[in-house]
């Protein structure tokens, strides 16, 4: 078989042998294999259970830096790390369009389960439905995780304080900026998605002896949307410094000529956390020690809402205020 | 809004006022309502975690007996019930074509809702994505569960025995001939999917002293598919009797019509469980007595295989034997 045929997802023989010869083998892992209504995950470790979903309609489902398969892992490791929970287990929902290729399918697996295998995470439930041509485009997929929250692992905004300081991960918007590259068939730029599990990252943070109180990934409606939601939630006042606000050149290229703001473009492999300002300084050096934070750095500060001020505020490189609102109609559909 | 559009999925200001309007409303639970990354469930009662996911691409969206939302949920819960896991939370990520009417969307949030209420189960986390008109088809659910196995509560094909008796919970076949009769304009009938959370009936013969060695739920493949799954993992034989098998008149009607075989078309609300022989008579009454379950009946038994025997036999009514393969081509297309 070199496509998806309606009967693949119909539940009988031809789903049963397309998990078999182009799921499960990529998926290499005991529980899975029982291929039964529920998976197993044993007794887990104590602590609160974490439970996050989300649907990937991403297009094109190839990007430089990684795929749909990738990016629908990294998704969810990062939703649930970004509540201080250890992932445990990941399912992962297929519903792909008819006549889409197996090699393809075998393609987004291969890098589903590598992302996987970053973090050490299971792949431990499936579920597979086809559509007919026309209905769907090519693969969507939606993954959901269970995580635990250790003791004095939670993070939460109820945390944040006044004097916190504000500190990226690394360069922000480059995976909206890959996306929307391709979509205007800009070629031969050096740009990549981001698109990263970010559980080593943070648990090397936290084992080095620095808690964030809070942190959140950018992704759709970017850094500017997420901070708009922490200064809701917080009832403070969010100020960021433009000039430290770390934008690749190609970034930055392919937004003044697309005419985007990188501040509402989404990471995939990204997080804005909030450290106590004694921390900020250590945080940033010790995610700089790790391959995927070498670019962290302090981005800005909470501070007191006064009346009349604007919840997000950026100081532009020019000195001035800027207020910096969330997104508010369409920027870049299907972006992830 | 009357109608979805493009910004709804993008995670601004839409998105959350799609969000506070149309969907938490809906889902009245302080879990979700802190939106998040993720959802915390707090500490979980003891024993072991079990994980599920199913994807909905049903078409029509709804149907008599329920909708996709409902769907949605029992089918999740079913997954759970399954293995003897008591339903903790639910996720559900809605993919929805753009110009779907917002009506049809808090339709088949109520009637989510109302199916996760009647098993007490919570749902905690979603997800919304949007699809330019003619890239998906209305809406998709995806629902992925967590529930728990609290001891001496697993069920698993491992346990049963020769000698074990297979009873069905109620007439079957009954979503796949609802569906299958609205494909082909049968109407008039009194046809009505049987689409329904099950942990209510199936906790309530536990809790009577009646434990199943093992159950599964008849969805995609129907009855037959999924005893040649239990005859392949057990390696022992399945015989049913025909005339033991309850199917409604208007089922009948339709599947001969229709040229149609009841025991390869999905139930929803069904499940068929595996019991101690001894147990069989005593588990038919109990499950009697709860309204989910009053058609419920023993079927057939579980045997030791023979040499050249078919895995799955029938015995119809005219006492001849006939073997029961698993489906092996396409019967009905979006079934669930």
């Amino acid at each position: 078989m070199s496509k998806i045929i309606l009967a693949h997802g119909e539940g009988g023989k031809l789903t049963r042998e397309l998990l078999e010869s182009k799921i499960v083998p990529f998926i290499d892992n005991s529980v899975l294999q029982t291929l039964t209504d529920s998976a197993n995950l044993g007794e887990v470790p104590e602590g609160e259970i974490a439970l996050t979903t989300d649907a990937y309609i991403v297009s094109p489902i190839f990007f430089p830096g990684g795929d749909i398969g990738s990016l629908s892992i990294s998704g969810t490791v990062n939703d649930l790390t970004m509540v201080g929970a250890k992932p445990l287990a990941i399912s992962s929902a297929l519903i792909i369009e008819e006549g889409f290729k197996t090699s393809d399918l075998e393609k987004i697996m291969t890098s589903a389960s590598s992302a996987a295998k970053e973090v050490g995470v299971r792949i431990v439930a499936g579920d597979t439905k086809v559509l007919p041509k026309g209905k769907g485009d090519q693969i969507f997929i939606v993954t959901s995780g269970v995580g635990v929250i250790e003791k004095n692992r939670k993070l939460d905004d109820r945390f944040i304080e006044e004097g916190d300081a504000i500190v990226v991960s690394g360069p922000i918007a480059m995976h909206g900026a890959t996306i929307a590259a391709i979509r205007h068939n800009l070629k031969g730029k050096k740009l990549s998605s981001d698109c990263a599990p970010l559980w080593g990252l943070v648990n090397h943070l936290v084992e080095s002896g620095i808690k964030p109180r809070s942190m959140h990934d950018p992704t759709r409606g970017g850094v500017a949307t997420l901070l708009n939601e922490v200064a809701k939630r917080t009832k403070m006042a969010v100020r960021i410094e433009e000039a430290r606000i770390p934008v690749s050149p190609e970034v930055r290229g392919v937004t003044e000529l697309l005419g985007l703001d990188p501040l509402y473009l989404a990471c995939e492999g990204r997080f804005v956390g909030f450290f106590r300002k004694e921390d900020a300084e250590k945080a940033v050096s010790v995610l700089n020690a790790h391959p995927r934070g070498k670019d962290a750095a302090i981005i800005g500060e909470i501070g007191k809402r006064e009346n009349g001020s604007a919840p997000v505020t950026l100081i532009t490189k020019f000195g001035s205020d800027r207020p910096i609102d969330e997104l508010s109609g369409l920027q870049l559909p299907r972006i992830c």
